[in-house]
């Protein structure tokens, strides 16, 4: 199912899209609670990543927080609570659904810039780690806490992702003590890829400078990023033949070479 | 077989036992050469480590040397000259037989922490590679020396798990060269997670505050950081479903909720 | 089919061979145009890792471009443009021709040092990166700008190599924006093992530290480098048993203890 980007109206935050650049940007929007993640909110987020597969006129992503801080995770009310109450099925199928939000941001076509101030905790630490690129203002304070509610540090990716961001020493060290990393240091080990005063603007131009890029070839790139996870590199270097092969058949590349030639800015549309 | 953490007494190393935090410390004690290892105290912490899997009381563990160094490595005279000496089949039998220490310490459910000062050479140098988190002194210094006699950097599993700690790069630099790492060279590449004049002491720290924290969780986030070296992401994210929804089931979680509602601190237990 | 380093002779970049080291130093060679790569080019380098499977004589590479600049990467008009009109069946022929020259520069036995400054753009960065170190003058550029043509990061390995170099987020970042990374930004990251102002004479002064050292030795940790890329753990330990009981069958490593045990400096042969 697609969903229609002018007039989406998502039921647990934000929606805005800019037709001119094609960047939609999400906003978690309960800051009086730091925005943290609901079943619902879980299961809407997913839902909109997965219709994006399908929905071509958004060409990248900004996912951001409202008031000040980017998203505290897992509402201990209305999360943690009914968990410690709940079966074997029902919390597999709960830890499934959470790990099924970061499938749909990794499978969704669009690069997904998350701009992060305040707390980024929990879940809201998975959400940023999830994204494709990372901005972080000076005061975020970015925590994967799950250890300090009696958890693993496995939670929705995290220890296959977050070393391959920064390295598994220091993974191992957030894990294991819930510890605060600091914007500067998220920044010097590379999970923030800038910080900014104003990172929803940062990250708002960083989208639309790939949002204006080869939307077909970008999508291209996020999916290989991820198949060669875990892959010999003799079977990453056939991979990237077809993948960049593939993508040598189409307009934009034509359109870029044509654009070099005449001293003109290439101009690309995505097919 | 379990060891008996107050009245365990190693023939090749020291250790200590504090009951109150379930604090577990080794220490290579062999200062006048700056704590070698032989083929007696390889096989000695591999045992040890094995018997750990079985000995909950044993929460974190703490690897140190004696004397201002932390371990030389496989020392000249006992180790190095009986291998040139030796036909195929105890060759491999020895580099077995080492590549099982570090199996053994990434097997055993404890978090480990390396508190490293002057030098740390060649399988030095790989005893706290393979720990969980590192902790040197501004003396300290790496040396992945293999090179220098002749060997491959491929020991102990070097080429798998260094270049995942500070990128491959440097690994390459580290292993072809076997040139020293520096401490703070070594905290900025993400192979030592804290300096400190006191290394031990702030070893000590970091595992007495893993060691009141969930070890259930602990173990569970070990093993996946370890088993998600190399799968596909989403076989990750299924793994870490599965994981995290046992972790969920433990008693824990659930004080830690009850504690959260209560404004109280939480207490693990581990179960 | 070996070549004979004193006296081979390329068509399309410059070759020089130093006997008493066994350096041997690859130039690409039209500066006028930033030593761009052509579909000639491509193809001699190519067969020439290749030859240098079975050329024992040179034990290691120095990579490198005249004139202030490294490479340009493929040509516009020699290649981009015949691209922009070719059928799949040739594209794929194109790409997969681009990916086997990355896997003769990771399957030949000798390292190779990338010696940069100025520009390294598309192919040219690639060739940075499928070195096994890198020395970059303070005016280095390095961009993996396929974006700016309408291509995919997937090319010629980058997806799989520069994410275990630098980390995926910096990775994401300079796939997707094609920026230039500047080259203290490079060594921070760890793409960059050294900053020279003469960064020939630095990679010059590695390679033949390297030259000195055990070739045989050097050519498994090369390949053990690269084969435990994406294998289990446990499959490392024991691929290293095996490689390293190897390595301890040199006869640069008995000549190492000896040389050791007499307090004189080892003389590596790589037999």
């Amino acid at each position: 199912m697609s969903l229609h980007p002018p007039h989406f109206k998502p039921d647990h935050f934000r929606w805005a899209y800019d037709g001119d650049t094609g960047v939609a940007t999400i906003t978690l929007d309960r800051p009086e609670k730091k925005n943290p993640l609901t079943f619902d909110s879980y299961a809407e987020l997913r839902d909109t990543f997965r219709d994006l597969v399908v929905t071509p006129d958004v060409r990248a992503i900004v996912i951001t927080g409202s008031g000040g801080n980017f998203c505290s995770g897992g509402d201990v009310f209305e999360i943690i609570e009914p968990l410690t109450k709940m079966a074997m099925p029902e919390l597999l199928a709960f830890t499934r659904m959470t790990g099924d939000l970061v499938r749909a941001m990794r499978a969704c076509p669009q690069p997904i810039v998350a701009a992060v101030e305040g707390v980024a905790a929990g879940a809201g630490a998975i959400l940023a780690m999830a994204s494709d690129l990372r901005v972080a203002a000076p005061d975020a304070k970015t925590a994967f806490l799950f250890t300090r509610v009696g958890l693993a540090g496995a939670d929705m990716g995290a220890c296959a992702v977050l070393p391959r961001l920064i390295g598994h020493g220091r993974a191992a060290d957030l894990l294991y003590t819930g510890r605060s990393m600091g914007a500067e240091e998220g920044r010097d080990w590379g999970f923030y890829q800038r910080l900014s005063d104003d990172p929803l603007a940062e990250a708002t131009e960083l989208a639309t400078d790939i949002a204006t890029g080869p939307a077909f070839a970008h999508a291209m790139t996020k999916r290989q990023l991820d198949m060669e996870f875990a892959v010999p590199i003799d079977t990453a270097l056939e991979m990237e033949a077809q993948a960049q092969a593939i993508c040598m058949q189409t307009n934009d590349f034509t359109r870029a070479f044509e654009a070099f030639a005449n001293k003109r800015k290439p101009e690309f549309k995505g097919d």
